[in-house]
């Protein structure tokens, strides 16, 4: 087969998500499905690593801002295509999609690609973030609000509006780990 | 009861849903519940009317534009606002959102407000625009595209993305009705 071939048969699954809104829980699912899951924010890493750049989460935010600035506004998306194309699965999940130039770009290779959207109110993702204190999330509602400012302004609202799927997650884990199995079902008989 | 005093007790619910969404149902909702409904679009039309320009979507659509331009980015909100103030309902709708820059001026007057999303994906929106025909709506794929860049361009997105509460409008119009019913409940018992 072809690798043109190939990428017209694969399904990619697109997952954005506002900060805290439970894109860990869907990845681990994929993951758990056998579906490979190619990380976004890993090229940031690794270009990190490339330029000697501590990867502290300011560090990392204003390097996507300079690769995005030096090689465009897909430039992201564009690191991960032979990524994804390395597998040869039938489903393959993007993680950390942020504007729909992205989203462009993955389509060009990709036709069979589906933006999957994980919802959550603000209240319950601050509710959420403060719970996981991770060395990066925010501590008080002042930093979560500009967090949120940061992630809009790269235009990962648009990706939402235009999603094939919406996954609701205001209840518990096991509630979304099934809602996104949904998902994977009616993208595997679409297909 | 001071007018401040009767902005703090009110329940504001601000709808925002890309074209086809399903906005036209939950303002129907609200209505045969008896919550009044204040339409943004109608500032635009009463606008229109009092100029002397015929109400075409083209010109509405440039209007809205020139009223931006010309009182700022939350102009259409602010005209709004006593319209709402002189409901004396426990909640009022607001439907047609466009911009964070209405929902903050909207907060500024109203510290109850919740943002309500109505989600379908765009395949489900064109399906349902191309079914209901009406003058204004897209026929094909270029013009439904178009419409939802112009929507996004406005920042329609960003509300979507900090919806307090996230309709899923994938199936039918009792579907839809019931979810903004449960909706309703949630907001007046937090209340």
């Amino acid at each position: 087969m072809l690798k043109s071939d190939v990428g017209m048969a694969k399904v990619i699954i697109g997952i954005v998500g506002m900060p805290g809104a439970g894109k860990g829980v869907v990845r681990e699912v994929a993951r758990q499905h056998g579906f490979p899951v190619v990380v976004m924010g890993d090229e940031v890493r690794a270009e990190a690593k490339r330029r000697n750049i501590e990867p502290t989460p300011e560090n990392l935010g204003r390097l996507m801002l300079e690769i995005r600035a030096e090689e465009g506004l897909e430039a992201i998306a564009r690191r991960c295509i032979p990524k994804i194309k390395m597998h040869d699965a039938s489903i393959i999940v993007v993680d950390g999609l942020r504007s729909l130039h992205e989203v462009k770009e993955f389509r060009k290779e990709f036709p069979n690609f589906k933006i999957v959207a994980i919802h959550a109110s603000p209240k319950t993702r601050f509710r959420r973030l403060l719970a996981r204190g991770r060395s990066d999330d925010p501590k008080d509602w002042e930093t979560f609000y500009m967090r949120d400012q940061r992630e809009l302004s790269v235009g990962i609202g648009e990706v939402i509006a235009l999603a094939d799927y919406m996954i609701v997650n205001e209840g518990s884990i096991d509630c979304l780990k099934r809602e996104f199995e949904k998902i994977l079902e009616k993208v595997m008989k679409d297909e």
